[in-house]
């Protein structure tokens, strides 16, 4: 008995522990079912709120990273305030009509993040509206033209025909880049307009009433969203591929340093390898979001640094040479993190080159970034293109020494005519070598292969540069730029050190 | 001037030849203004036909290909049709009042392609018109109680505060997922019932009668897309990521033995090849769309093989297994392809043991969409995956004896013990033989890298195999399907030469 007692007293002590409150509780067999309840209602309760000051805190924090997301949401807000002054103030009001809903739900439906999208949306409901409202005006005169017993039908299977027709086209890939929405509206006007004038007789009057409240409503948005801090497609789209060419440069850097520094030690702490895992990861799921973007910029007018036909469809090609470049840091990453060991000698023959590959080529990949970023062609481009080839032809002549290393173990120390030993023991070293170096080979064969990648990456760039119609830079300050990027290795090995 | 009858004549030839009909042009001289105004007209007359022949075109191929989307449009089409017998009915149409227009609206909004897309927009619908409309009436009854000159401002500031607030969560990851649509129909419902009930008196009437309205019209677009060839997003997913693991291995399995063959004189058709390279990338590509399967597929009912609450969050790890491995191919496919040559002999050395594994790989890969497809436990998957990592083995052992290869260049034909040669030309002669052999150790190396990555795939699969408790085949079924495996890759091997 007092064997029990013990167990129900150390049972509430650790539920009071595991509450955390001091609240005391009675010992469960003496509790029953109404006790249960209890404690599993509190329990209930408590884990909602716990999920409901989760779900704030991340949205407290999403708004505190990307505040611009917080402004998006106040935009909306202030267009729909502004929106339903139209019923509060009597003279707007009665010279829209009943309409001013449309005007509300235009705000609503069209308001979108990006100025781009708002304004794709705006011009597909306003064209879409346009064009199914003269059709089904069209063809309501028609039908009515052709008796009473006539015109459900012609009306019902004109809806059924073009109802189906828009909904099919809107699989058609062209047709779903760019005018999705608006087939929607198109479906959704003509079914409305058409079916409503069986009843209405004033289809004429309903058709521009609604055609101006919708104008109304896009107008509104579209100069909210252009005044009060725009947020522009094409700029975020930009700066998406530039952000990712640094971080792809990163992660190329830190790939390669992390392997040949670990085993001297040097580990980085694992905040800083995270992200840099996190760097390329970026670039291989970005795709989704490039192409909408793209899609959205070009609706988009003059803003910034960028024209109303800047060549936004070379951004995706760039992404594409990005993505490449990115599969194959995967690759890398992949290899080089498996259990194969690589003695340190070995692993010293080519660490200085591989690094002076990967650190060539994330300049390379920088100095892309940089020419994107200012919108000048860079001068120093094919100086670096350049160094990143001959540091490639070097780590292809000292993968070409590397058997000499393993024949002759201490080729710096030991002369070059190397001791004659017995065949079959020197046959199993050697086997035991390739297998030591063949981690090296494929990091070195890897790095080769994301070279050629990333001049893949130049020449879009390049492309790019020749579209959009970048200016050169001056001489002197070209000079700058050779001598700002000669500092960039030293200062990032430092660092990593 | 005989000359000059000539060349416009020729001209005359060539304009006659580019635009394909016998028509007789008059030589341009002695045309003028209209005369060049008219052939401009007939370009572009001519163009546009020819962009909308094309369009039609590409239509026509779509709908042939996927006759799944022209039922679709058919379905929406009947789906709009029936809805608008609110309005030719009398007895409904004054049932529901001018409010019909509301379920014409929901069937064009709300029907989507997928079974589980029109449940989640549908539910989403009717969760926010339930939610803003209480909430808005509530806030007009607040506001109605503190006389005439406070109502606007309480109700334009409770506008502004929700919109915003509700605009802000639909960036947030977990409600963007699930409730983007909901939140959508939540502000603009209560913008629109809260700003009307400034005008309109019966204002609980006419919420009824929207929600009556709204539930129709879902009503309907569920019955007919559930009843009518329905497309299941889960049933979509699970095909694409089944037919997308048969891709992978195609593509595993045509890379490697196209790299052995091509050497030997056995190029496959371009056509092969390319259906193989896209094999892989179509893996690389798809995770947008397999995330918004599995978010419409779990609002789908059980249907077919799949239970109500089946894994498919388990779908998406599959796929990232997937594309991680497709990274790795992809990695393979560029360096392999690219232009080091290697020699006949060292290639032929482990050729045969390269394509086993390859195989043998992509026999898992298989076997894994043969147990997803037939949702019951493989007995011949642990039997697979051994001969992989047996072949993974044998590969390795294979290495180590390359370098006895390239120290003794006929191994086979010569003693082991080598006569000895001057050291220099030895060593330049290995030099010679490890660029050689750089391809084919970083092939070897990376697929060995796909091989641990086919198992993080096996584990996946396994991992749903008990979540969506898959059952075990009979002992003689499995023995059938062993025997069957093994006939595999013999077959396609001919099928490749």
């Amino acid at each position: 008995m007092a064997q029990e007692k013990d167990a129900t007293g150390a049972m509430e002590w650790r539920i009071k522990m595991a509450d955390g409150s001091s609240e005391s509780l009675a010992p469960t067999e003496a509790r029953g079912c109404p006790g249960i309840a209890w404690l599993a209602l509190k329990g209930l309760v408590v884990g909602l709120v716990m999920k409901v000051c989760d779900f704030l805190k991340k949205a407290w924090d999403l708004g505190h990273n990307e505040p611009r997301k917080v402004i998006h949401g106040v935009k909306v807000g202030m267009a729909l305030t502004a929106v339903s002054l139209f019923y509060y103030m009597r003279p707007l009001y009665e010279g829209v009509g009943g309409n001013a809903m449309w005007a509300v739900m235009t705000v609503v439906v069209v308001f979108e993040n990006t100025v781009g999208a708002t304004l794709s949306k705006s011009i597909n409901r306003i064209c879409g509206t346009l064009l199914a409202g003269f059709l089904a005006i069209g063809i309501h005169w028609i039908a009515d033209r052709s008796g009473k017993d006539f015109e459900p039908f012609i009306i019902g299977f004109s809806v059924f025909l073009l109802a189906s027709a828009a909904t099919f086209s809107r699989f058609i890939p062209s047709v779903k880049a760019r005018f999705d929405y608006g087939a929607m509206i198109f479906i959704l006007t003509f079914s409305l307009v058409s079916v409503s004038g069986y009843r209405v007789d004033e289809l004429f009057d309903l058709a521009t009433q609604r055609m101006l409240t919708i104008i109304i409503g896009t107008c509104l948005c579209i100069v909210i969203t252009m005044i009060i801090c725009p947020i522009w497609a094409g700029e975020q789209l930009h700066m998406l591929i530039t952000g990712n060419m640094d971080k792809l440069a990163n992660s190329l850097d830190g790939c390669v340093a992390d392997y040949f520094n670990d085993s001297e030690g040097f580990a980085g702490s694992d905040k800083e390898s995270d992200k840099k895992l996190l760097g390329y990861k970026c670039v291989l799921g970005s795709k989704a979001t490039e192409e909408s973007m793209a899609n959205f910029a070009r609706w988009e007018p003059a803003h910034g640094q960028f024209n109303f036909r800047h060549p936004w469809k070379q951004y995706l090609k760039i992404g594409a040479s990005m993505r490449n470049c990115a599969y194959c840091i995967e690759a890398l990453n992949g290899c080089v993190s498996s259990e194969n060991e690589v003695s340190e000698l070995t692993k010293k023959h080519i660490s200085n080159i591989a690094i002076k590959v990967s650190s060539h080529s994330s300049m390379v990949i920088k100095e892309l970034a940089r020419t994107m970023k200012t919108m000048k062609k860079s001068s120093a481009m094919d100086l670096l293109v350049g160094e990143m080839n001959n540091a490639v032809l070097k780590l292809q002549e000292d993968l070409k020494s590397l058997p000499n290393l393993f024949i002759n173990p201490k080729p710096l120390l030991q002369e070059p005519e190397c001791p004659e030993n017995n065949t079959t023991t020197k046959a199993e070293a050697e086997a035991t070598a390739l297998m030591d170096i063949i981690p090296l080979v494929t990091l070195a064969s890897l790095l080769i292969e994301i070279v050629a990648r990333v001049e893949g990456m130049v020449s879009a760039v390049e492309e790019l540069a020749k579209l959009a119609e970048f200016k050169a830079v001056g001489a002197e300050k070209a000079n700058q730029n050779q001598t700002s990027n000669k500092i960039v290795p030293n200062q990032s090995a430092h660092q990593r050190v």
